[in-house]
């Protein structure tokens, strides 16, 4: 007899996430299209979707051309005249407000059957970026440059570069001091250089390699996406089997949050948007902060993040805290965990592996919510980020999802994949 | 009235080092010429040169053409027909053997005002490697592409670069992971990716740049002679204060190790070369190792390397040891340190900085000698690296350096400098 739940934790486990592309979005998925976008968490109504997303809105409408002005872009927001899909309506993952339009430069990531696909929109970078909702004009020429050089030049070194396997690269950078959610330095570098070789070897002139590499190098985040799309594939991977209660996806409008778990399949347990206690950067305040917003959580549903916050000590001076609470934070997630991860180890603490595969019976009996990283955005549109922090999730889609997988447990001997959100390749 | 001994640690603690170029030694030093060749340590005499140091000899003639064949060198060796002088001579600081030939590409690094200038060999990568006294056919091949395109390639690029401040570089290292000695991998990739655009601004062919980056990538210790060398010129600009007992050098040529301080000048304080107890690599037997050789205990000596530990929990894996240790080793360390490092924080331990400055008053008092990290090479010419490990350093020259300090110390009042061991700019 297989049993299910335990095969849903050992995907999580070993489930290797390879770098596929990195590739226009309108020619990976079928889920954007002309005024069709995606964005973050679960589904909104354009009526509902909070400032930053609107300003993420206005700026991709601008990025494609729909709108020549900021009051262009506002005028189709009120007539309603764009749809909007969450990413994960076809394996997507979205930083912040995760816009995704189809000329959005994406990384497209795959297990090694290539049953699974996933994407990730590029990062452009800290401060005023689209995802935290800024959209003036050097927000957008920096996509469009991205979208003309930078990604085209990324996606053909890759087909000029032997396998390159991401969850190797993330195991690597937490011996290198990143937890691959909000600190990706020294990943970030490794997968530029790893990629460098290939770029010489395409037909791009040398003064655009060196323009995308001064540009791609300055960016401490370059490597969110490709960590953020590889946990994607490690999360689906796990996802759809009958009664496993392992977390697969945690996500975040910036208005309300959902829960995903492998059992319930593709089912939103929802809740309001947390805002935690965000480090607010210099000159904004609390009341600034648009609560929780993104998907990059999933970097914590397969044990990177908040999970290996020791392998990581120098994130404190931008997330706050200190190895005190990064040790207690660890500890506590241990306990709401089904396994301690036998790769994404941490090796200050002798190389224990991190807390990995948030489990709803746990959480539910303990009485304990996980704990994630994140990124916070100005609630005006147009703005950008605010600030980052350590944030306690609320409990109660977590016990909603441990309520309903009890109840439609299936008789033992019944295991098996019902469904996942996973995208074709 | 100036504190002279208060001026050496500020100096230790603050001069910034500066990458100046990666060049042939003949053109950076008139310390080496036709068979007159550097070498790692206190002086020594063709006679009494180990093993793998012999093999590097070796190899150092074919590489320069001086022999066409290992019997042809050993000629060269047994008619004493070499010069040997110690690298600190004019500044170079050697990793292992540390043989530098008129042709050998090092590194330069300087001080900010440009008045102390250092030189170190650059990498080969690990194994079978001239510095362990490997001397095969891939050994003298890879020196001769390092001195005919890597070499000359990261100079031009260097010159097409912002300046690059290697002290920085240092301090962000600790906060990726590494040492700065014996772990170099996340700084190795910083500083190369840093080069690459100025490697594309060049003439040189994208298929050589290619290969460069490559190859030179592929080698987790491409850092570490410009970590030597920058703390090298750090060490320097704290030598030759009258009555400081902080250590400026600790070097060894495999036979005997010497001990330079502050306060003593150039004077090498010697004791037999330490074995301490390597982490020896599968197939060898600590039988194998020749006791400590080279140079790179400069690392110590500012404040990195074993002084850093707990800094690169990723480091054990190589040397040994465990975070417990770690603590235990920096603990004691900060007892026989004059300080903690402004600037060498560990993330770790709340950005505490790392014990830095070896004070001979302190060790003696205490009865505590340095512990330092190392590689050790085979005893016999031609091998390479078998080892490395955390070592105990012997106490005797730092308690001959106290004893020769108090008796010369000079009258309250008097203080100033004395003499340097830098080479000119």
């Amino acid at each position: 007899m297989i049993d299910a739940g335990a095969t849903a934790i050992n995907c999580l486990d070993r489930t290797e996430a390879l770098l596929a592309g990195v590739r226009r979005a309108g020619d990976v998925t079928a889920a954007v299209g002309r005024r069709r976008y995606l964005h973050s968490g679960p589904p909104i109504s354009l009526a509902d979707v909070p400032g930053p997303m609107r300003g993420a809105l206005i700026g991709a409408l601008i990025f494609e051309g729909e709108a020549a002005s900021v009051g262009e872009a506002e005028t189709v927001l009120l007539k309603r005249d764009l749809e909007l899909l969450p990413c994960a309506e076809d394996g997507g993952v979205g930083a912040m407000a995760g816009i995704v339009t189809p000329s959005m430069p994406v990384v497209v990531v795959t297990d090694r059957s290539g049953h699974i696909r996933t994407f990730s929109p590029i990062n452009e970078g800290l401060g005023k970026a689209l995802r935290f909702g800024a959209h003036s004009r050097e927000v957008i020429e920096r996509l469009h440059w991205l979208r003309r050089v930078g990604c085209p030049l990324l996606d053909v070194a890759l087909k000029n570069t032997d396998e390159v396997c991401l969850s190797d690269l993330q195991a690597e950078g937490l011996r290198r001091g990143d937890e691959c959610h909000n600190r990706n330095v020294a990943t970030s570098g490794a997968l530029l250089l790893r990629l460098v070789p290939g770029m010489l070897a395409s037909k791009f002139p040398a003064a655009d390699i060196a323009e995308a590499i001064s540009r791609l190098s300055a960016n401490p985040h370059f490597f969110l996406p490709f960590s953020m799309a590889a946990a994607k594939v490690v999360a689906l991977s796990a996802a759809g089997f009958a009664g496993s209660p392992l977390v697969t996806a945690i996500a975040s409008n910036g208005v309300e949050m959902g829960v995903q778990v492998s059992g319930t399949g593709t089912h939103w347990f929802r809740c309001e948007a947390p805002l935690g206690e965000p480090r607010v950067f210099d000159g904004y305040t609390i009341e600034d902060a648009q609560p929780a917003m993104g998907e990059s959580f999933i970097t914590e549903v397969v044990g990177l993040g908040a999970c290996a916050l020791r392998a990581a000590p120098a994130i404190t001076s931008f997330i706050g805290g200190d190895q005190a609470s990064s040790r207690r934070i660890i500890d506590e997630m241990r306990t709401i965990t089904a396994i301690s991860s036998s790769r994404f180890l941490i090796p200050f603490d002798d190389f224990a592996g991190t807390p990995a595969g948030f489990d709803v019976h746990r959480i539910s009996d303990l009485g304990v919510a996980p704990t994630v990283n994140n990124g916070f955005a100005h609630r005006q549109p147009g703005i950008g980020q605010v600030g980052a922090g350590i944030t306690r999730l609320p409990i109660a889609p977590f016990v909603e999802a441990h309520t309903q997988l009890i109840a439609s447990q299936p008789a033992a001997g019944q295991p098996g994949r019902s469904q996942s959100n996973g995208g074709a390749p």
